[in-house]
């Protein structure tokens, strides 16, 4: 079995924004402090799959600043997509460009911009998964055992266990729950065998393929379409006709919540998907009043704040409480830190104000 | 008569950080957003003091960049001060600079970085207060009539009318009072003939310098020892050895609170000392919020806030209220707008967090 991943870099740059932008989004930032989160993706793979076998999808406007970061991948693996159209349709691209590559694929499917630790706890899970979906020619999604009852998830309620594969269970799925209230998130925790959906997956690519085909044929079909181009210098004309047809919609909702043949293999590594600025907070050392952030700062009383600055840059705060403050590019934000999820908002109301320029 | 104007520019850039900075102080900035405060001085003696009278004192380091902006003065009026000695030597220096173009000339000698209008009526008391110091050989310092309890001020006790000069009452000097708490300020304000002291003298050089050999020689003498090398290739040197050498201390504390020959002219127009970001406010048209500030702004359920940025940069905000947000050079500052005046602790902790390329 040769194991292929693709790695979906789709992101658009507005939870962190103005640190993230569409020029520079979540994923190619060091928001952790090491490198970009795209390349610890691809790093974290290593031993499980080769830089030849891994696929990068991403917008097209960040085709080449993705290829500059990933030197040790092949040109053509990181494929451009002409406009955001979710992940049902980045998960077709990247099986169709997988069979470019291999007879008979085996792909794990997984996000470009969370953490995640220890890496070989994932690359056991991750190999686990691709020798059950060999097996059964079926699909299959990573289920992350909760630990606090989180409401910005999908939840994902196991069914019975079907096999054991190199000491994991891997499960049925009953049925998904897409960001419950704080009560049900309760709920699910306390009542078990309740997962949090990481948007990480393995399949055959036939099989996925096979199973777009039968659920969503709005992205199967558009998406087949491209497939002869592949490789070629038609490629950039058929992929913007392609997705100029091709539903926008999530491989979970469109594919994974419809399909019979999903199971859900449980597993425990640390994990974060960097949400909001709140999140960040949690991988970065705070000082003794709370504070944490990147670059040079000066701060004086001043507690519970986060900041982010382009390198070379102070951030200087007197007599401020519970702030993000950021400058990146040529942006400066400051909220609350209890309202980082609502960042968006400003991303949103740029272009009302004529301010385009600064997304 | 020929009249002499001396704009000291000695400023050092800490009330406004990071807006103002050691490499661009205040009165180098445009901060009103119309021109340059240093410019704005030149221009309203429009009319009173022609450009190649009028000479500009500022640190060596602000010299060229002076000069850049100044362009109709000759480049040898602009002159710049090896190290800070506070202003009774650099009034020394200008009065000495002024002996080397007239004979026997009267200069006046005021702030670069007020705000102050209308011009007419500023140069209206300029040219009374010269008249009267021609006439009298003494000192003369302008007075303001207050309008609200000031305690950041340093105000003046009339003593009796001594002359009316085209239609400008002069009176003695009683006393001074520093910076008085805010009782005592009431007290001034009811009291009557109590008014501010702006920094805007008149006198004659001849006359400055004998009161300041009489009264404090720790200036007069230093800078007696520059004056044969003023406008020759020593210059600099000479400098560098007499600022070495000369006390640093204010001409109000030094000469005119001890001289015997000190008259107070009273005047009336709209003056402000932009003391801090607070004072910055008053000269900006608030939004419905309450929200001021330069350059491009997306502010989203924020009041009260003061805003900054370089050109070509944007300030968003969200959820904040009265906030002054600053991004200048490298630097983002926070603070309370209630704090506006300590913002220079800022700049004093920088030194000590080896941050001093930020000051």
């Amino acid at each position: 079995m040769a194991l292929h991943a693709a790695i979906l870099a789709g992101g658009s740059g507005t939870r962190f924004w103005p640190a993230s932008t569409r020029a520079v989004p979540k994923q190619m930032l060091a928001l952790t402090g090491g490198e970009p989160l795209l390349r610890e993706t691809v790093a974290r793979l290593g031993g499980l799959v080769p830089p030849e076998r891994t696929l990068i999808v991403t917008s097209a406007s960040q085709v080449e600043a993705a290829r500059a970061m990933l030197p040790e991948l092949p040109p053509q693996n990181v494929l451009g997509e002409p406009q955001a159209r979710n992940t049902a349709a980045a998960c077709a691209l990247a099986a169709w460009a997988c069979r470019l590559q291999d007879d008979d694929p085996t792909l794990i499917t997984l996000p470009s911009d969370h953490v995640i630790a220890p890496a070989e706890d994932l690359r056991d899970s991750l190999a686990a998964a691709a020798a059950r979906v060999e097996e059964t020619d079926g699909l299959l999604t990573l289920g992350l055992i909760p630990t606090r009852p989180a409401t910005g998830y999908g939840w994902i309620e196991l069914g019975d266990e079907a096999a054991t594969v190199d000491g994991h269970r891997v499960h049925g799925v009953r049925r998904f729950v897409e960001k419950p209230d704080r009560a049900k998130a309760e709920a699910l925790l306390a009542a078990g065998g309740h997962l949090w959906n990481l948007g990480m997956f393995a399949w055959k690519a036939e099989a996925f393929l096979r199973e777009l085909a039968t659920h969503l044929p709005q992205v199967a079909e558009p998406l087949a379409a491209v497939a002869p181009a592949l490789g070629t210098p038609g490629q950039a004309d058929a992929l913007a006709a392609a997705y100029d047809r091709a539903m926008g919609i999530s491989v979970d909702y469109g594919v994974l919540e419809r399909t019979e043949r999903l199971e859900c293999l449980p597993c425990s590594f640390h994990w974060d998907d960097l949400g909001s600025f709140a999140a960040l907070m949690r991988h970065l050392e705070a000082d003794a009043d709370g504070n944490v952030g990147s670059g040079a700062r000066l701060l004086v009383e001043t507690a519970d704040c986060t900041t982010w600055a382009n390198d070379g840059e102070l951030t200087a705060l007197l007599g401020v409480e519970d702030l993000i403050v950021v400058h990146a590019g040529r942006v400066t934000m400051v909220a609350p830190r209890g309202r980082a999820e609502e960042v968006r908002r400003l991303v949103d109301g740029l272009g009302a104000a004529g301010l385009e320029d600064f997304a």
